[in-house]
């Protein structure tokens, strides 16, 4: 086995991950289209808006018979009517003309123009004396301002944003083309383990890990599917990598714990036709025991038992992985938001290793500090008081205390109580 | 109507929101309570762990037995057998003896450390030579080191995270005490609106504010209600505002943008016993025109018709009002990622309103460049284009090229194609 060992930095872990790509892809109402990612790039398809349009309540006119006017020599023009919301003006504008208009309402053939209603007076039903002059396109949306017909909108790869829907609502595509969710297959693995709505006899604990991988993979807008629980069986466990290879686009297995258990896994995966083994052992901690490899185009993952480990090599990878089996794309994969904070004592840690250390914010006299969080990996309490990962690089002995340091928040701030 | 006018700060109308709370509680299974905020304190119902575990392989022995031992002097102990995962242990220990041992293992009577395998060489099948010596307690999970019995664990009005529901899972509690999502019932109005899937006749525009709005709500875990279009008719509208006070926990009406349409809003909404205008226009640009009241408990806004102001006044107003609904706790409900750049030209800006100007970010020379985007607030290319906001001061006259502002995100960073 020793000869199979491939430990890798976290670097060239992040390359590997970013070897995966998409699945499928589908097409979805835009009703449920948030946060899915584009598969193809959008153009107008006609411009956007089709006809002129007023910014502004007040009246259409011709700017050049406003030149000139103002509070002491009022313009004064002659009002011809009213333009009706949701449809065509049903007049032309002649010269000396005026007609009345609501914000978003469609300008007539002959104006070029709208003053405000606040620079108007209306001195009898058909006579209005304008104080300020306007210039040609003032207060007017022309065809095509907002989008014109033709132009790339929005790109392929792009997470769809709530404003990224009402451009495709605005421009009539009730329907929007994108990648498939990820579905990840979910396995834990440990004779210990025993179902959360179970008691627990002596030396049992409940699957923990099916849960957390599940609620992290349905954060970044993957599918979880949880295939379900093998003891230290090599049979049982190569039917759920079998379910999971069938029905899934990525499996995931967790824990044990144990050498035996890692073993197991590994064994496992190398009993399939076609398996790669691309990492054997990541130099991070929490997370060393961590094995990824490949069957065929499907992304397997061997995490750590260790509840915490577990997770923070979901954080650091995970995401990532996610992100990549979802099409997104950009140089920047790592969306997490991430804040600056003052570190309240010094941290150790061994060069040619990339710890991940819990820690909790507080905020003290307008700046945030961030309190290291201590514990094993096994604890799962260290992850529930902490707001946030700090990254000590491979090549660093430690961070010292006050240094400021960049926090990865598990969550938007609103999340952790902060 | 001018004597009604209550045109309120953004600050006051904060304090206006945070009076509102959540409608109800549920209790959900685990699986499906990722984000949503408890409405009780959890405590634990046991101890986590229930029973001293390893946290290494190796084995299980008492500490004193290797006090002294070193590589040159290896204490010499006797293996008595291997602990099952799952199990209890079905032997004490004694004197001079170890139990092997694997991570997550339960600890034997008797034993009160483990020694890593590392540290260990097997002579034979029942003699064991010991390299280092532990302390008492060494690479041992105690029982409640985790969470102990009665401990206050997750806080009313903490939104779950993936590892708040970890805890829940390994404490066995498979169903999360929750409020209820807020359900926000959608009613866009103005004649010149048709469907997304209509063909737009002259004077005609799709329905956008639908779309954004829907998506706004449900990025923020409500749910959105959409209950349909009204033109400008009193009847109509009236109709469609009381099935959403019947059928969900707030209404919003969004435009139209002509101060006809506004006024018939404001009217219909006055025709209802016990409406309560509290703000009756903002003093932000763009979203002046947004009318916020009750009817009973059910906040009832009107929302201008623009579809950039429209989406502005959600991001600085309704977020906070749909976490208030959602039940968050906590100082600081603005959980909106932000960050800081140097803006590229001057902003200016009106004292006595605060603006909210979109942004463009790109990176530069390693530092985060904000480039404003001008542009009518009719027009939603502007906000497609925009990373996030950055907010002029109410008392400000604007900020310069070269400023350092805080930019609030519309989304992490990812989802913008940073």
């Amino acid at each position: 086995m020793e000869s199979f060992f491939k430990v890798k930095t976290p670097e060239e872990v992040h390359r590997i991950l970013d070897r995966f790509g998409p699945a499928g892809t589908e097409r979805v109402p835009i009703e449920a289209a948030l946060d899915r990612v584009l598969c193809e790039e959008i153009t107008a398809p006609e411009d956007l808006p089709l006809f002129p349009r007023s910014s502004m309540d007040g009246y259409a006119v011709r700017a050049k018979d406003t030149f000139g006017a103002a509070e002491s020599l009022p313009a004064l023009l002659e009002v011809i009517g009213e333009i009706p919301m949701g449809g065509a003006p049903s007049k032309e504008l002649g010269p000396g003309q005026a007609l009345r208009i609501s914000t978003g309402g469609m300008l007539p053939q002959g104006a070029d123009a709208v003053v405000m209603v606040e620079y108007c007076r209306l001195m009898d039903e058909k006579t209005l004396e304008v104080d300020r002059p306007v210039s040609p396109l003032e207060n007017v949306i022309q065809p095509g301002d907002d989008f014109r017909k033709g132009r790339r909108i929005l790109e392929k790869g792009r997470r769809l944003r709530f404003q990224d829907l009402g451009v495709l609502a605005g421009l009539g595509i009730g329907e929007a083309p994108v990648y498939t969710r990820p579905r990840i297959g979910i396995i834990s693995t440990g004779d210990e383990l025993v179902d959360v709505h179970e008691t627990t006899a002596p030396g049992q604990v409940r699957d923990v890990n099916r849960y957390t991988l599940s609620a992290f993979c349905r954060k970044l807008g993957a599918e979880p599917v949880p295939l379900g629980r093998s003891g230290d069986s090599f049979h049982d466990l190569r039917a759920l990598i079998r379910e999971g290879l069938d029905r899934t686009d990525s499996v995931w297995i967790s824990g044990g714990s144990s050498v035996g258990t890692r073993d197991l896994t590994l064994g496992v995966l190398e009993s399939f036709d076609g398996f790669d083994l691309l990492v054997h052992g990541i130099s991070i901690s929490p997370g060393k025991p961590t094995i990824i490899g490949r069957v065929g185009a499907c992304p397997v993952l061997g995490l750590p038992g260790h509840v915490a480990s577990a997770m923070v090599v979901a954080e650091v990878f995970l995401g990532r992985l996610i992100r990549r089996l979802s099409g997104l794309r950009g140089a920047s994969l790592e969306g997490r938001a991430h804040l600056t904070a003052v570190l309240s004592r010094n941290i150790e840690s061994a060069p040619g290793r990339e710890d991940y250390v819990r820690v909790k914010l507080s905020k003290e006299g307008g700046r945030w500090v961030a309190v290291p969080i201590f514990g094993k990996s096994a604890l799962i309490s260290t992850l529930v008081e902490a707001h946030g990962l700090v990254r000590v690089d491979l090549h660093s002995e430690g961070l010292y205390q006050g240094d400021a340091v960049r926090v990865r928040l598990f969550d938007d701030a609103s999340g952790g109580g902060l």
